[in-house]
C-alpha cells in the first residue's frame, strides 16, 4: 500500500499497548511498539521492537517512525520520554509522567488543584519514618515514592510498633526509590474518574466508575458508580482541574476515596487505565480509542456510557469462555498473557439495560467463571 | 509466550479479513491470512502469507498453523476449500460455498427451501439468451453465473433489442462462468438478514436491515430497517431454513427484495456481510465476533440492536475524519487501502438512541463528508 496513515508509538507492550493497537485499527492508524521484550503480548496486535530505555539507537529509529509516542505504562523513565520529546511528539508530555511517577509530586499536585488527601509525609531515612509517624499517626501505609502498582512496594502499619518491620520490609527501596508515609484513609468506597484531553485542551470524562480492589488489585468496577450524581461533578472538576495543571493530552485516571461523602485523591495514572477497561463494551466510545484520538490530534468521542457496565478482572488463571461467552451482553477481553500468580490477564465485561438485569447476568457469569466471592461486592451494590 | 491460543486462518486480506482479526483479538484468538499478495489491508491486522489457491505447498503449511480455515471473500475456489477439508476444519464447509458462489444454484437454493425469486434462467449460448428473453421477457438482467461482485458482470436489458449489447458484453465471459437471465424485480426496498450458525446449529440472526445499492454497490444501510416488524419473521425463518439446507457454520447474509409487501430471494454471501457493518458499533455482538465464536465452536454472542444504527460506505475516496469524528456517536472505519474509483474503502456508522436524533447525526456527517446525496435516501426513511 502507498497511502500514508498515521503511526502511534506505544512504550510498553503490555495489555494496554495491545487494546490501542485495537481500538486504532479502524481509524487507520498504525502501532509501533517498544519494550524490554519482543515477546509481548502487543505482539499480537502490532509490531514490537525490544529495547532498553536507554537504547538511544534503537529509540530514534522508533521515534523516526512514529507520528507520535504514548505510554503503555507509567514508569518508562521520565528521562526516556523527555529525549524522546527532541525526535518525536510525544503525549501525554514527559512532566506529567513524572509527576504521577512519584507519590509525593502526585499527592502536592493534588493539593496545588485544591484536591484533598490523605496527610502525607516523605521518607528517607528510619528517623524520617518515626517523625512521620509522630505527625501522622497509624493505621499509615509506607509505599516506595516511585515503581509500584497493583499494590507492590507498600506496608501498612496498625501502630507505631510495626515501624521496624515496615523499614525491614522497604528500607531498601528507599534509598534508590524515596518512601512516603500516608495516613490510612477509612474510606467509604473508591471511585476513579477515567476522563481524556485533547490536543486542543478539550475535556470529557466518562461516567465516575466504583472500583474494588483485592490485595492491592483492581478486582471489579461498577460503571456508571450508583448514587454518585453529587460526586461525579466534583469528581469531574478535580480531574479536569488537574489534566490542565499538568498540559495533559490522552487519557489519565483520576482515582479517588469517597469519605464522609466527600472527595480525596488517592492516586493518579497517566495512561488508560484497568477502571476504564467497561468503555469498551459500555461507553459510546472507548477509553482506548479516545486515546488515540487525542494523541493524534482528532476529535474526541463520546463518552457516554450506553448502559450500566461491570468489569470483572481475571487475575492469575484464565476462565474458560465457554462457560460464560453465553450470557446476554457478556464480552471476554483475554489479553493472550500466560497465567502466573497474582497476574492480570484479561477481563470480562457484563452490560445490562438495568440494574436488575445486569445484576443476574453478573450473578450469571460469575457463577460460570467460579468467582462468586469475587463478584459478591458488585452484586451487593447493584 | 508459552500458552497455545486458537488460531483463525482466513483465505482472502480484504478488509472483511482484517475486521475478523481486529473482532478475535479481545477473544485471544490469533489469525493467519493467506492471500494472492501480502501487501493486504489485513496485513495490517494479522500476519499475511502470499499464495496462490492451487498452491498446495503453502495451504498445507498455512493449514497445519490453524485450527479452523475460513472465507473473507467467495470466489475462492471450492476446490480449493474441498482440499483444505482434508488438512484443517473449514467453515462454512466447501459445498455452501460452491452454492453461494453459482447464481443458478443460489437461486435454485432458494426456491429448494420455498424462499421465491425473480424468474429464471441459464444461458450459455446466444441461443439460449433468445429463449430465455422469449420466456422471461423484459425488462431482464443478464448476469455472469460466478465470479460478480458489487454489480460487475451484469447487463440490464430494457427489452429484447438489447440481446445483441448484452451478448457483446458478457458472451465472452459466458464460456467462461456461465451466465443467468433473471427478471427484473421491481422491488420497493431492498433489505438483508446478516445471521449467524453455530457448529451445533444454533441459529441467531440480527435485526433486519435495509439497504441502498448504488451502480450495484452498497451504499446506506439502515439498522434495524424501519416498519419491517411483519417481514422480519419471514425473513429469519427463511435464513435459517438456508443455514440449515447448507449444514452452514459461521455468519452469512441473505439479500432480499421486498416485492408488493413480501419477500423475494436475491443473493447470499457465504461469509461477514458490508450490511452488517453496523453490529460493530450498533449491536451487543459484532458478525465478526459472532463469526470468530462460531467457527470456533465457542457460544454465539446476543445479537440485539443497542440503538439505531446507519452505515455509510465510504467509496473511491476517503473521508477527512476530523470533519466527522466530532459528531456524537459517529464511528470510522478506514480499512487501510488506497484509494481508487468505486473501491470500497471504508465506512462511517452512526448510531442514536431514536431516529430523530440519528437523523441529526447522519446528516451532520453527511455534510461533515459532503456526501448529502449519498445519504438522501436514508434520511428520508428515518
Amino acid at each position: 500500500m502507498s497511502r500514508r496513515q498515521p503511526v502511534v508509538g506505544v512504550l510498553g507492550g503490555g495489555q494496554l499497548a495491545r487494546m490501542l493497537a485495537v481500538a486504532g485499527v479502524p481509524l487507520g492508524v498504525n502501532f509501533r511498539v517498544v519494550d524490554g521484550k519482543a515477546d509481548v503480548c502487543a505482539a499480537q496486535a502490532a509490531p514490537v521492537t525490544a529495547s532498553g530505555w536507554d537504547d538511544h539507537d534503537t529509540l530514534g529509529a522508533f521515534a523516526d517512525r512514529v507520528d507520535v509516542a504514548t505510554f503503555d505504562f507509567e514508569n518508562v523513565p521520565a528521562d526516556t520520554a523527555r529525549w524522546l520529546t527532541g525526535r518525536t511528539r510525544v503525549a501525554p508530555n514527559p512532566d506529567a509522567l513524572a509527576v504521577a511517577q512519584d507519590r509525593m509530586a502526585e499527592k502536592t499536585t493534588f493539593n496545588a488543584i485544591g484536591l484533598p488527601t490523605a496527610d502525607f509525609r516523605p521518607v528517607d531515612t528510619r528517623a524520617d519514618l518515626d517523625r512521620a509517624l509522630a505527625d501522622i499517626g497509624t493505621p499509615a501505609i509506607l509505599k516506595t515514592r516511585r515503581m509500584g502498582y497493583d499494590g507492590k512496594g507498600q506496608f501498612r502499619l496498625k501502630s507505631g510498633a510495626d515501624a521496624d518491620a515496615a523499614w525491614d520490609a522497604l528500607g531498601e527501596p528507599a534509598a534508590q526509590y524515596g518512601l512516603i508515609l500516608e495516613a490510612f484513609v477509612p474510606f467509604e468506597r473508591e471511585v476513579s474518574v477515567v476522563a481524556v484531553r485533547g490536543r486542543d485542551g478539550e475535556f470529557r470524562a466518562w461516567p465516575l466508575t466504583q472500583n474494588w480492589h483485592v490485595d492491592g488489585i483492581l478486582s471489579m468496577s461498577l460503571a456508571p458508580a450508583p448514587g454518585a450524581d453529587a460526586l461525579q461533578g466534583k469528581a469531574f472538576e478535580h480531574a479536569r482541574h488537574l489534566a490542565e495543571k499538568l498540559d495533559y493530552v490522552g487519557v489519565f485516571a483520576l482515582e479517588l476515596f469517597v469519605v464522609d461523602g466527600d472527595l480525596k485523591g488517592n492516586e493518579m495514572a497517566p495512561r488508560v487505565h484497568n477502571s476504564g477497561h467497561w468503555t469498551i463494551d459500555g461507553a459510546v466510545t472507548s477509553q482506548f480509542e479516545n486515546h488515540v484520538r487525542a494523541v493524534l490530534g482528532l476529535p474526541l468521542g463520546d463518552t457516554s456510557a450506553r448502559c450500566p457496565s461491570v468489569m470483572c478482572n481475571w487475575i492469575g488463571e484464565l476462565p474458560d469462555v465457554q462457560a460464560f461467552l453465553g450470557v446476554d451482553d457478556a464480552h471476554g477481553h483475554d489479553s493472550g498473557k500466560d497465567p502466573r500468580a497474582g497476574r492480570k490477564v484479561g477481563h470480562a465485561t457484563v452490560c445490562g439495560p438495568d440494574h436488575a438485569l445486569l445484576r443476574e447476568r453478573v450473578a450469571a457469569v460469575a457463577r460460570a467463571l467460579n468467582r462468586d466471592e469475587q463478584a459478591a461486592p458488585v452484586l451487593d451494590a447493584l
